[in-house]
């Protein structure tokens, strides 16, 4: 599987989010080519305001690895990392982010971010990860559109 | 009760979870004066890289007050909140962070911290958090030092 391939898994696990009343957002954690974790952002329906995509996939991982470390691991999100789940991400070493739509998009949708960027995080915090943007745009836009046409939509 | 007192309730759950294994953090959610969520670091016991003081914190408090909104709420934490936990109390909506010793510290006792301070994270995310540092400061750096003198201790 490809970078694309992978992130569409990611887009995959965003849409059954949303079609569960989830906020649109989908991650995928990878090792060595083998999906280990795919989760979406679970914030409503287990009232816990951490609960994103990624944050999700990273506890999902350390439990099926047994580790908290997952350096040789690599994220595929559909939205670029908040600065908390980029924060995660360092924690648990992850080594690379590829994502789709970016932080200020999600704003747009009514998404109350902090507007910190994933490279402004990495030059501040001296980190090393990889970081690759805007893959399958397009395609991560339409998955906010989709959500945005919901009438039970719900942003925090 | 006032703010030591409520740092010292923070105190004594990260000297609880020191004595489990766990690193030396701890934090307590209040609002209205009253504690709704005190918790310790439970990365190590649940294998679970997310699991800080605060964002352990922060899900106790969402499930207890079955909300995701914890606007109102202050943090007092041991140690300045990482960027991970900034931006977590930022999604709740807490309105107040009082913290003890500081990320530089943490990262001085072997913790990989990215080291980005509270109060840089705030000017860059626009963020209208209430900061107060260094409250206990001594009594928190002995939090460190007791962990620090254990043979089974071990950061990430």
């Amino acid at each position: 599987m490809d970078d694309e391939d992978l992130m569409k898994k990611a887009i995959d696990k965003a849409r059954e989010g949303i079609a569960e009343g989830q906020t649109p957002f989908g991650a995928c954690i990878v090792k060595d080519g083998s999906v280990v974790a795919c989760e979406h952002n679970t914030v409503w329906k287990d009232t816990d305001i951490t609960s994103h995509a990624e944050i999700h996939a990273i506890r999902s991982a350390c439990r099926k690895l047994e580790t908290v470390d997952l350096s040789g691991c690599v994220i595929y999100s559909t939205t670029e990392p908040c600065p908390m789940c980029f924060s995660a991400i360092h924690w648990a070493g992850i080594r690379k982010i590829v994502f789709g739509t970016r932080i200020e998009d999600a704003k747009k949708y009514g998404f109350s971010e902090l507007e910190i960027p994933n490279e402004k995080m990495k030059e501040l915090g001296n980190s090393k990860v990889e970081i690759v943007s805007d893959l399958l745009r397009d395609e991560n836009v339409k998955v906010f559109e989709e959500w945005a046409a919901r009438e039970d939509k719900k942003s925090y």
